[in-house]
């Protein structure tokens, strides 16, 4: 059986029943030492799946950063260090500076640092972050509570645009354009969320693979069903553009689009704090399932994979 | 200017020169949490860099951990937690439960556990690992004292000369020659030495890419000469008679042989533990580089990109 036959998740279900760890299935892994709850996570960026070589290194190392530490925010943490794990072909040294000037401006940005890492050769880049988190509150995919508001901490389907454009390759883009395009290549963490998922919130993850891919993540954990209000979904003026041009819906984009790096999060409808960038877009119910206002949805993400 | 003109230590002086921290360049990144000391580790293993798919897959899941568990104990520490970063290529569920069977095996054998981890995917398959470790005293590479006695954990160039033999792909193999192959593909990581070395050691670090060119980096972050004492170099029988075999010299295979996770650390001659596998096969001295008795030599040693 190979493994485009079950997907990346079929195969996360076995890895798990040989583990034997029941945690493994949050945006990150909370381990306490002493007083403290660390958070330990990683993610990859690999040429050609994630990015080009053709995009600016800087960005791509910007990027590796941000997708890291948004799994820190999304379970309440504030993220402290960074090992970075590449895999390098033979290539121009400047390209490998830009990456890692990308990355130090990120852990400025972010107020973490590099602490180590290690460097392979190999074919194809790929920069493999390792990050370390802390939390006073470690807070999962599973404790959605019945009667909770579901929010986003942001527009979602930007990222998705913005890649279809970088993929055009054309030589010139309208400003809205590249607005989409600077969403996917530098996305940035919603580490203004950290505290108030930390205080507040029941359940919480980080939108990467798709709003209803992963709204059917949290569901599933949680033992809930969601219902979606489609009107409700924040949709930026950008991809209002780019999808009147081309002749799309962005409700789409928003539930099927991956990368955006929102934070998804549930608490009694009574916490939203008005200053914080936070939308009500949905409720959590009782029962299973993921529902679109009165419809119930089938989850349409990325399984890396899956053969669809 | 592309990397092999720098090779791997060169591109990392100028990443280091970016990020800024120079605490980079012993095998762990020691990190104060509360009370604790906490060691972090990365380490990758690559498809046709490190291990051919031919392998038995839970040998290379062995591996993957213990060469982190080897970074954390040269250092003088425990490890505590590991996550997995796998990038897969489309391939047989069943080699993929292989390496995690084998993950989970070493994991139970050096009293870590597996928290988290990734899957990517990618044309070549790379498990990149992270490991997390404590200890009471780190140890690293600049420590090494004017008069210590250098030491080494155990016998040297056997996984090169396993590698070697695994490459002729031959049908039949003899007895001392499958016990060199084991020793390629299932190093034991020198857990037994942890505590002695976080009590005693001055300085300390694993010997994955030769013995000369680890002797060098220990030599130089120490500002210290080392003098090797060629007949003291640990050499196994089996190693013995490969070299017979094929008209080598073990003597070589020791210093340029790479991937023995052994230890290498120094500490005054008096605090030898006749108890512990510990062989006494040199000496620090004022001044500079490595000498085999009387002559200097040069480190030849494994380097990822540097074309020689």
């Amino acid at each position: 059986m190979r493994i485009s036959q079950i997907g990346e998740f079929g195969l996360i279900e076995r890895i798990k029943a040989i583990i034997g760890n029941p945690v493994i299935g949050d945006d990150t892994a909370p381990v306490n030492i002493d007083t403290q709850t660390l958070l330990f996570t990683c993610d990859i960026l690999i040429q050609d799946r994630h990015f080009k070589l053709s995009y600016p290194s800087s960005a791509v190392g910007w990027k590796a950063i941000s997708v890291n530490v948004s799994d820190v925010v999304a379970n309440g943490g504030e993220p402290l260090y960074a090992l970075v794990s590449l895999v390098l072909p033979d290539m121009e040294v400047d390209y490998v500076e830009g990456l890692y000037e990308g990355i130090k401006r990120a852990c400025d940005f972010y107020g973490c640092k590099v602490v180590g890492g290690n460097i392979g050769k190999g074919e194809k880049l790929a920069i493999d972050l390792f990050m370390v988190g802390k939390t006073g509150r470690f807070v999962g995919r599973r404790g959605a509570r019945l009667g909770d508001s579901l929010f986003v901490s942001g527009t979602l389907g930007d990222s998705r645009a913005g890649l279809e454009l970088l993929l055009m390759e054309r030589k010139n883009y309208e400003p809205f354009e590249l607005r989409l395009i600077e969403k996917h290549l530098r996305p940035t963490a919603r580490v203004d969320l950290s505290k108030h998922i930390s205080k507040h919130a029941n359940a919480s993850m980080d939108i990467s693979d798709g709003l209803s891919s992963d709204v059917e993540k949290l569901s599933k954990a949680s033992n809930v069903r969601i219902r979606l209000f489609s009107e409700k979904i924040p949709i930026s003026e950008e991809l209002r553009l780019f999808c009147k041009k081309h002749g799309k819906d962005p409700i789409e984009y928003a539930l099927i689009g991956g990368e955006d790096y929102e934070l998804l999060f549930t608490h009694p409808f009574e916490k939203l704090n008005p200053f914080l960038s936070m939308f009500h877009i949905g409720i959590v119910e009782e029962g299973e399932g993921i529902f679109l206002d009165h419809k119930p949805i089938e989850p349409m993400g990325f399984d890396h994979f899956r053969v669809l």
